[in-house]
């Protein structure tokens, strides 16, 4: 059994995490720290988790960390970094679900996180977790980046279409929407019931933290800088994200269907769907999959293509789980076998 | 493993039973049926199902069903008396979701439900699959009448109480609310987004089908006739039954806390809470338990019983298979060990 | 035209008091106060002002509320009664829409808000503002309590049937339902969209501030202390109160029908439903209506009442604007025949 | 007072209609017919409108519409054309909500609603309904054709651009979101609670019957055809249009800010936001605003324009009302100043 531990808990990410570790037939959860809730029982904060899991929040510990096999941190931006080289000179694995290891330039991550980077040297060893494009580089990784939620399914969509080089990478948009859930476990207003249901609207039009991660993947397909605009929406839901993108075509004979089948043909967790098809969040609620469909209006020069995913899952715990399947030589899809909740 | 057939799987009800049944490590789904879906693949109907049931929706065959160990009728009320006779001759295990066997008298069943009855023969022979009353019963039977989601969440909240007889059996009440899936996958204006979101109302409070399920299961328990008031609510929710359960206390030395832990301590699905807890819906969400808690407001005579089940899981099917899991002997929470989705 | 201030006014409460008094023919806004949003125009805060309202939210300012004619307290429970005798004192109208002056014992207030009270003798005089039953007497008060949302919606129910003297007064249950702007706008983990939507729960069960308000009311109709249950939850909605009242009859004889039709005949706020009706807490939503049906379910002992509201209307801001327009002798319905939105 | 008939009033544009006309100062309801729900109070089948409207829904009847001055058709589409030359000729003033003459071309309409049209040569007279286009022509109109939800928030978004003509008219995508009341109030599985709430999804991305009236509308903007991709969703809410407008702009140098201001400055019912805004579905719920805001995220080459409408009110029973306003030369905001409700 490997042994796990989780840093910061407490947010929809870490209960996520909970809830998917639980069931994973190879681990055992050894520890679970949260500073805010330090002695509470994990299932009195989380009633789901009553009856299996029986941990109790700690205070961060370096022992108890270092004595891991892999440790997960569910923080906020900027924890992470401090305590990883630590834990990766003790030899433990880790795998950052925040953004402190995305972004590969110290320059760039500094100036979109305002912060200096505590360990910039790791940057560039750390291994982005996309498994459809970093396989290998996962298997024998000691740290990973897992991708945020809307790089997540941005970069699914558009992947097939730059490998093949058949839109202008100058063109893309992503027009993405988010159930609220993304936004975290935190005490503001903007995300209150009251304030984001029965509502829609975009933010950070004018730019959005993951607009720098979704370009540096891109572009190491593309090898050349791609330009993306990208809308973030929030939705009144509480999970899921659509990205409905669009491209302009440089090769209007290829068979977009086929493209896309067949460069997912062998992945456990991207369905491409028939033609005509609209994925729906729900039917990834709770899942690891990631579900897209591929259009051309009008038979035009603009491709479309809708992907979504759960934004806790595949964008997130789910993915991280995924990374650490790969990491540890276990069957990839250990653990991650829950079908979506429907309705 | 055991051979498992659905007819009418197109409902609620239908997708969740094929969603728990898909994951069951002892089960193997070999038909389901439906004549308005027939040659519909589950997973274009039922998209979260894609890529783990490869089945196909056909017409109704006798034969087919036959060769099953195992029926589950997912069918509208009325439908399934029709044809249990002949496979109960044929061998085959059924468990009827619907409210086919759920009373015991003839007269009241063709009152309630407007039609004569098929086999009434059957209502008495059929056991009523509530596991933490009927459990050896249930073992043994060829025959389950899966019960209602608002009697489940009821009778599992007044249980302690009256088989104690710690309350006034002509003083019950229950105030239950249930999220909109409990009105089935049927296209009726009603229960439209547009009418049944961002609203609250009681419906049927004269008169309710489950009314007499309900009676009848604690007039069984208490030996004399109980009298209810039965208000159902629908919420803006899709899954999740709160029942909110008032009675007369005629034992006031009573350790309410104690006497709910002590009945239900060895049972798998039921989870009493700590005193002064409010369990939610979502705790439940997508999991087969049943979450209670019991209070009584300013010490008066009245104590209050919260009741929260998910009503497609404990309320239909995951109760439907926790009742397969002893009718074959398998362990009882095989297959029903997901963890509610929260958020 | 009547000048009026508001403070606090960034609240729901606020904002749906700014909203009705804006579109009232009789009123001029003329300060509106805030400290933490000091400086920040209205329509900024809330869109749906903009080009409506040109106030600027200024700090708390004594002289500039003195030269109103009616100030309105929109703020937290213990700060409006800083201010009211100074007020008052200055001939300016008061309307308290949070608790300071609800309770008329100075001991039972500082019990149930925890505080001492800065103004008692202002207790007694205070005019609780429901008008269907102290309609004479806001007519002529100086400052006048804003009944709580489920007081109004509770009480409305069982007037009726205590004036009437046909139920068991010891025997009243309140189940009462609420949407989530009743906890306000406040930032609080617990009314974020991801925990409170598609999700139903009691809370509160061992008490209620509300409860005692309740209780005060109906006693003094009934002459003699009543016993209340009062179990409040919430509701994954934005708007509205649904209370489900439950009574035990004393004279079976009684047309329940006809007395609350009678009762409420001249009401231009309280709409009887026909028979086997239940109200809808959307058929208020936005609007100053109270709808009520009344049930008495298998013709038994029990009656039962549904009663909708919308809380921030008349169960707060609209309740308000009809107190100042009794207050000052205007047609007690001017600016409140905005129609429900629907849907 | 003018007298005022509605065809077809028991959808949701019928209702809107319905709430806006019984508040309106210069209008008489006449007649409301309803083939379905004939017999039926109005304020049965929509109780918000209880007290407020005393029609009863009638049988179609030539004789009484002709006996008005202006009939609503709030029918499905291919209904109001068999009518309206009928009613023209006995000098009665006609208002489609529905599509039946919003295309100018006998052949493109044919196409895309699938039937012959019944009166073509009403086509070409027919004045469609965006006053902010068609002001003059829509004083002086006998048969208005009042705009579809998304023509009217995605063409009020792209005029300013056009107009200057600082974008290419060759990269128009409209990526546009809806409540789920645009689909009506219609018996039908797609649109059940439980299907659209907690979910998000794209549809009709092939082809929508929108398509061909924005383009038109564009297309008498710059006179020569645009090419447009229109990609429509379902948002998980009741009202509300969103529309995520893109296009490649052409003059890098125009401050768009200050076109969108100057183009709308004095329109009563669009409202420009300051720079950087992002404005919400929720601040036009229930008002005839439209919203926007413009963005050019990165200083790029993309305009990225938001705009929001409450879809059954500027987006079809709001617009009527202010065509009906202009054609009758009353004040054009009469009956309309209902503010946004929010929260």
């Amino acid at each position: 059994m490997i042994k796990a531990g989780i840093v910061g808990g407490t947010g929809y990410t870490g209960v996520e995490l909970l809830r998917l570790l639980a069931a994973h037939p190879d681990v055992e959860l050894s520890v679970i720290t949260s500073r805010g809730e330090k002695g509470t029982k994990v299932g009195e904060l989380f009633p789901n988790l009553r009856r299996r899991i029986d941990l109790v929040f700690v205070e961060p510990d370096d022992a108890l960390l270092k004595d891991c096999d892999v440790v997960f941190f569910a923080t906020p931006n900027g924890t992470a970094m401090k305590s990883v080289p630590m834990l990766l000179e003790a030899g433990v694995k880790v795998i950052d679900l925040a953004a402190d290891f995305r972004l590969q330039l110290t320059g760039e991550w500094e100036q979109w996180y305002g912060m200096p980077h505590a360990c910039p040297d790791l940057l560039t060893e750390a291994v982005y977790g996309l498994p459809e494009v970093n396989r290998e580089a996962i298997r024998s990784a000691r740290l990973v980046a897992n991708p945020g939620c809307y790089p997540t399914a941005i970069q699914l969509g558009f992947l097939p279409l730059l490998e093949a080089g058949v839109i202008d990478p100058q063109s893309l948009i992503a027009d993405a929407k988010s159930g609220v859930s993304g936004a975290g476990r935190k005490a503001e207003v903007g995300i209150l019931l009251c304030e984001a249901s029965d509502n829609f609207k975009a933010y950070n039009v004018p730019a959005h933290r993951h607009l720098p991660e979704i370009r540096q993947g891109l572009t190491l397909v593309t090898g050349s800088p791609v330009t993306l605009v990208f809308a973030p929406h929030l939705v009144p839901m509480i999970r899921g994200i659509h990205a409905t993108l669009y491209a302009t075509l440089t090769d209007s004979s290829v068979d977009l269907q086929a493209l896309f089948e067949q460069r997912y043909a062998s992945e456990p967790f991207v369905d491409v769907l028939p033609p005509k098809s609209h994925p729906e969040t729900r039917s990834v609620r709770g899942s690891n999959q990631c579900r897209l469909a591929v259009h051309r209006p009008q038979n035009g020069k603009t491709v479309v293509v809708l992907s979504v995913i759960d934004n806790l899952v595949k964008g997130a715990a789910g993915q991280a789980v995924q990374n650490m399947n790969l990491m540890f030589g276990l069957l990839e899809s250990a653990g991650l076998d829950g079908i979506a909740l429907l309705p």
